[in-house]
C-alpha cells in the first residue's frame, strides 16, 4: 500500500442518537473522513460500537484525543459537555467537529469560541443544512448573484411529533433548539439581521409546554440589514411528517426548496393520488450529515476554514436568544452584528 | 318559452378592469346570474360594452337601478363611490354585489353596513377567494372537522409587478389593498383574531414607496382566539408571477393549496424541466370571479345569506387597519371581535 | 346598439350528453359562437333545453337549418345520423361542426367528406384535444421547430370505468371510439404514419367484451414517415380516473403533457400527501370543448379553414381501421397516406 | 473486538466504470458487504484502487478467490469474461455477484446457470432496479395484492446520450443491453410473458446505427400470461436526461414510479419554474447499486436465495432475444416460460 495519507481518522465521542448517525456516516458514506475510534462514557456502549464498526474503542475523552489513529474528533456527547470537551481538544491541538449547541450558556459559548480561535484548530459546529445538496446549490446561486437582491426569505422547520419530556427539559427551549437552525440558514443565505420578533404558542399539548415554560409552535420575523424581511415558522408537531423547506424571493429570481417525497412513486386509487412524506430528519437528509463530516475532514486535511465556524454558531445562538427575549417580552428586539456574536438592544429578560 | 324565472338579471355598474371581468363572466360563465344592463359614467364606454355584449346600456346608476330587466346590481366603479352607490341601491331595495373595499373610511364603511342591514337586501362584498374551488374544498373540510384544531395558518399573496403609481396612490395602502384578502381568508378558515403584528418593507422601489409612505412587502403575524398562530406574506413584486397559496396545519391533517401551473406540460431540455407559472389573478382564478357572482345570484334568487357579508368586509377592514397601525407603531396590536367589526387596543396612529 | 354582427348563431342538433355540454358552452363560455336555437328529435327535450337556455327550439333538423338566427349548425345527434345531417346542411349551404365520428362506415365517411368539400361550407369534426390549451401550446412549439425532429411519441387515453353495454354496442369498437383521438393527435403533432400494429385485451370484464368481440385495453404502435416511433395505450377502465397525457421526445427538447390535479391542494395526514384526480373528460377539459366551438365560429365568421377538417377525420378513421385490422390479424399493417385518407396494405379483415 | 462475523468480505473483480461504483459502495454505503480485496487484469489499476480504498489488491482472479479475507466475489469485468469467472468461482465454492449479462451467448448462459446451480453457491446477477427503494416498495404492494390484477404495465428506460461506438459494438445490441432491464422488471412485477413484439428505429444517428445493424429507439409490446398488456419504450438518446419510470395499472390501484428531481428546488424566473433533471443512472439510483450488493452480502451471510437468480437472468436474456427476433422479422414472437428460460416460437433469426 501507498504511504500517502488520504483519509482523516476521526475519533467519535458520544454514541447517542446523533453519535450513531455520525458513526454510520464515518464508517460508510464519508470519503475523506473515516471512523478511527469510538468513545462513550459508558464502556459497554463504546465496546459494542467498536465491535460493530470494527474500530478501537475507549471510554475516556482523553484516551480518544491521544489515540494514534485519531486525527480529529467529532463531539456528539450530551450538550452540557460540548464546551468543556472542545476546549480540552483545542488545548491538545486536535481539530474539532462539535454538535450544536456549543453550550446553552452564552458566556461559556463565547469563552469556548475564543479558546478555539486562539488555538488555531479547525473547528466546525453541526449546522448540517449548510451541507445539504439542495441548500448548497441554492446558496451558491444566491452568492453568485443569480437571485439578485433578496426581498423575502421564508423557511419552515417542523418535526412530526414532540420529543420526550426529558429531552425538552434539557433542550434549552424551542428557539435555541429548533429555530436556531433556521436562523443560521437565514444569515448564510441572506446576511446579517437587525431585528427579531418572535411569537410562540403551545398547541399540541398546552399543559405540558406551560409546565416547562416553553412553546411548540413559533413564528419569527426577521428584518435584515439589506432591508429584506424574513419569516420562520417552526413546530414540534406537524402531524404529517418532517418539514424543512425554504423560499428566497429576489429581484432576479426566486428559489423554492421543498421536501422530496419519501419514495418516488404515486399510488392511485379512485379519484386520489397518494405519495409518501418523509417522517424525520434522517429521511429528509440522507446526505447532509455525512457531507458535513466529510467537509470537516477535508478542512482538516487541507487546513482550510469550515463553512460554519464558532462565530457562526455564536451568532445563531444570539439570534435565538433575541427570539426568546422577543417572545417573552412581546416586542421586537433590535440586534446588531458585532463580529463575534450579536448585541441585543435592551437584552434583559 | 316557459314563464319560470330561472336567471337573475344583473345590472353592472363600472366598466374598468374588474367591471370587464364581471361582464365577461355574467355574459358567459355564470349560470344563474346574467348580464342584464351595463352602466358607466362615460356613455361611450357604456355604449361600447352594451354593443359588445348585446345588452342595454345606461350612463347613470339611477337608470341602472330602475331598469326593468335588472334584478340586482354589481358595483365595480371607482372605490370612492362604492359606499354611496350601495346605499342608493339599498334604499331602492335592490340587492348588491360590491367590489371591495366598501370604503377606505371606517365610519363610512360602518354606516354603509348598517344601512344595508336595515334595508334587508342581499349584500355581498368581492372577496373572490371564498369562491375559488380550491379554497372552498379545503374550507369545507376544515369546517367539517377533518383537519382538527388549527395550529398554524400560512398564506402568501404576491403580485408579479407593482401597479402604476396612480393606482397605488388611491389604493388605501398595502394592508388595506392586498393583505385584506388574506385577513378575510384567515377569519373564514381559522376564526377570529386576537392580535396582529405587521412588518413592512419597500424593496422593489424604495424611493417610490417612501414617497407615498407605503410598502411593497409585508409579513403579518396573527394570533387567533383558539391559540393558533398565523402568518401572511405579501408582495407587490414577486418577479416570477402571481402567487396565492395557503397552508393550514391542524391536529388531524394539514392542507396545502398551491398555485397551479399555467399550462399542464413540462418542457424538457438537457438537465432541466420547465413549466409555466401564472402571471396574474385572472390566470390563477379562472373560476372564482364567475362563481362569486353566480353564488350572489343564487342568494338573490333564493333570498339566502351570502358567504361573505358586509360584517365580514368590515372585520377584514379592521384587521387591515390593525396591521397598518402595527406596522406604523412597531408593536403588536391587540384586537377584539365585536360582532360588527373589531375593537383595536390603543388604536391611535 | 351597433349593427355590427360580431357573434355567430349556432343551431345545436341533438341534446344528449355531448349536446348538453355544447349547449352550456355556447350559452356560456364561447365568445364568438352563441347558442341560437336547439333541436332534438324529442320535442319535450328540445323544449326543456330551449326554456333553460332562453333560446328558440325546434324538433326537426330542417327547421333548424332554416331558422333565421342560425348561421351554422353543431351536430351532436346519435352517430348514425351524422353523415346524413351533414350532407343535408352542406346542400343547404350551412356550415357544420360535427361530433366524431362522421360515420362508422368508410364509404359513407368518404362520400360525406367529398360532398362537404364540393359544397364549400366550413366543416369541422369534434376532435376536441386539438383545441385544449395544453396540447395547442405544445403543438405550436413543435410546429415552430423548438422540439427538433421527433424521435418518440407516447400518449395515454383512459376512461375511469367502462360505459354501459348499450353504448359499447354502438361505439364502432374500441379503436374507432377511443384510439381514434390519439391517432388524430399523433398525425397533428408528428405527421403521417406508415405502419400500425395494435394489441388488444379485455381485462376489466373479459366475458362482456368477448361477447361483443371487443377489447377494453389496447397498445398501438405507430411508425411515422419521418422514422419516429409512437405508442398509444388506451383503457376503458383505469380505475383511478380519466387519463389523457402525451409525451413527445425530440432532438432538441421533450414535451410532457400531464393531467392536472382536480383541485390544487394537497391533503397531508401522517406520512402521506393526497391529491384529487380528474374523473372524466369534462373535469380534464374545462376549456377544450368550448374552444373547439368558438374556433369553429371564428372560422365561420372569417371564412377560414378549421384546424381539423373532414380529411383529418377520414385519416384518423382509416388509422383506427388499420389498428382494428392489425389487432384482428395479429400483424402489422402498412399504411400510405393518400391525401384523402389512408390506403391499407392487405386491408381485408 | 468480538469474534462475531458480522460483515462479508467481498473481493471485487474488474475496476472499470461499474467496478468503481461497486468499490465505492462496498467501501462506503454497504452495511453487511465490505470491500475486502480488489482485482484487475491491469496491476496498476488494481494497485491504485487498493491504495485508494485501503484494501489489498491482486491482479489475477485466482488470487482473488483464494484471498483470506474474501468471502464472496463481485464480478465487474468485461462482459466476455463473466461466464468463465463465474464458473471458476462456483467450482471453488465461492459465492458470486455478477454484472449482467452473464454472456451474450445463450448456450454459455445456460451452461453457466447450470454450473452455478449444481455448485450450490449463492449467485446473483446485476439487475439493480430490483433493489431500488421505489421499485421495491411498489413490487411489495403488488405482490401483497394491493394493486389487484394487473391490466397494463408501462415502463421507460432512456439514456441521455449514446455511449461511444466502441461500447455499442460490444453491447450485444440494444435489446440485450437496454431493454433487458425492463424485461426483468416486467417479469418481477407482473409475471411471465407469452408474446413479444418489438419495433426499433435509429433516429439519433441513423447512419452510425445502420452501420452496426442496431437501433437507438425501441418500443416493445408484451402480452402476459395473465392477459395484461405491457409496453416498454427505450432510447439511447433522450436528450433531456436519464429516464427510468414505470407505471402499473391494476384493478384495485395504479402505481406510477417517476424520476425524482436531481435537486429538490425550483428556480423561478418571470413566468417559468425550472427544476434539475437527473442525467445518468448514478444520479437516478443513489441507493440501488449499494443495496443490491448489500442484499447479496446478506444472502451470503444467511445462506438465502437472492431476489434475482441465474434463472431470472436467463429468462430476461431470452425475452431480449425474442424482442430482437421480433424486430428483425417484423412479427410477434410467441414465448413460453420453461422453468429455465423461455422457448421461442419459430426462433430462427
Amino acid at each position: 500500500m501507498s504511504s500517502t495519507r488520504r483519509t482523516i481518522g476521526i475519533g467519535l465521542a458520544g454514541l447517542g442518537r446523533m453519535g450513531r448517525i455520525h458513526a454510520d456516516d464515518l464508517a460508510g458514506r464519508c470519503a475523506t473522513g473515516r471512523l478511527a475510534c469510538v468513545q462513550d462514557a459508558d464502556p459497554a456502549v463504546a465496546r459494542e460500537a467498536g465491535e460493530r464498526y470494527g474500530v478501537p474503542w475507549v471510554s475516556s475523552f482523553a484516551e480518544l484525543l491521544a489515540h494514534d489513529d485519531v486525527d480529529a474528533v467529532a463531539i456528539a456527547t450530551p450538550t452540557g459537555t460540548h464546551a468543556e470537551l472542545t476546549v480540552q481538544a483545542a488545548r491538545a491541538g486536535v481539530d474539532v467537529f462539535c454538535e450544536k449547541p456549543i453550550s446553552l450558556d452564552r458566556a461559556t459559548t463565547v469563552a469556548t469560541v475564543e479558546e478555539v480561535e486562539r488555538s488555531g484548530i479547525v473547528f466546525q459546529v453541526g449546522f448540517h443544512r449548510r451541507f445539504d445538496p439542495d441548500w448548497v446549490a441554492v446558496a451558491e446561486r444566491i452568492h453568485a448573484g443569480e437571485l439578485g437582491d433578496v426581498a423575502l426569505f421564508r423557511t419552515s422547520l417542523r418535526d412530526m411529533a414532540s420529543p420526550p419530556a426529558a429531552f425538552l427539559a434539557g433542550s434549552g427551549g424551542f428557539f435555541r433548539d429548533v429555530t436556531v437552525h433556521d436562523l443560521d440558514v437565514a444569515r448564510w443565505m441572506v446576511g446579517e439581521v437587525v431585528e427579531v420578533t418572535a411569537h410562540g404558542a403551545a398547541v399540541s399539548d398546552p399543559e405540558a409546554f406551560a409546565a416547562i415554560g416553553d412553546v411548540d409552535t413559533a413564528v419569527v420575523v426577521l428584518r435584515f440589514a439589506n432591508g429584506a424581511l424574513g419569516v420562520i415558522d417552526n413546530s414540534r408537531a406537524s402531524g404529517y411528517g418532517y418539514e424543512c423547506s425554504t423560499e428566497i424571493m429576489g429581484s432576479r429570481a426566486t428559489a423554492r426548496i421543498d421536501a422530496p417525497h419519501r419514495r418516488n412513486y404515486e399510488w392511485r386509487t379512485p379519484g386520489a393520488a397518494t405519495t409518501d412524506l418523509v417522517k424525520d430528519f434522517q429521511e429528509r437528509y440522507p446526505w447532509a450529515y455525512a457531507e458535513e463530516l466529510d467537509a470537516f475532514a477535508r478542512c482538516v486535511r487541507d487546513r482550510t476554514t469550515p463553512r460554519v465556524s464558532g462565530a457562526d454558531a455564536l451568532a445563531a445562538f444570539d439570534l435565538a436568544e433575541a427570539a426568546n427575549l422577543s417572545w417573552r417580552s412581546g416586542r421586537s428586539v433590535a440586534v446588531r452584528y458585532a463580529g463575534r456574536g450579536y448585541e441585543l438592544a435592551g437584552a434583559t429578560v
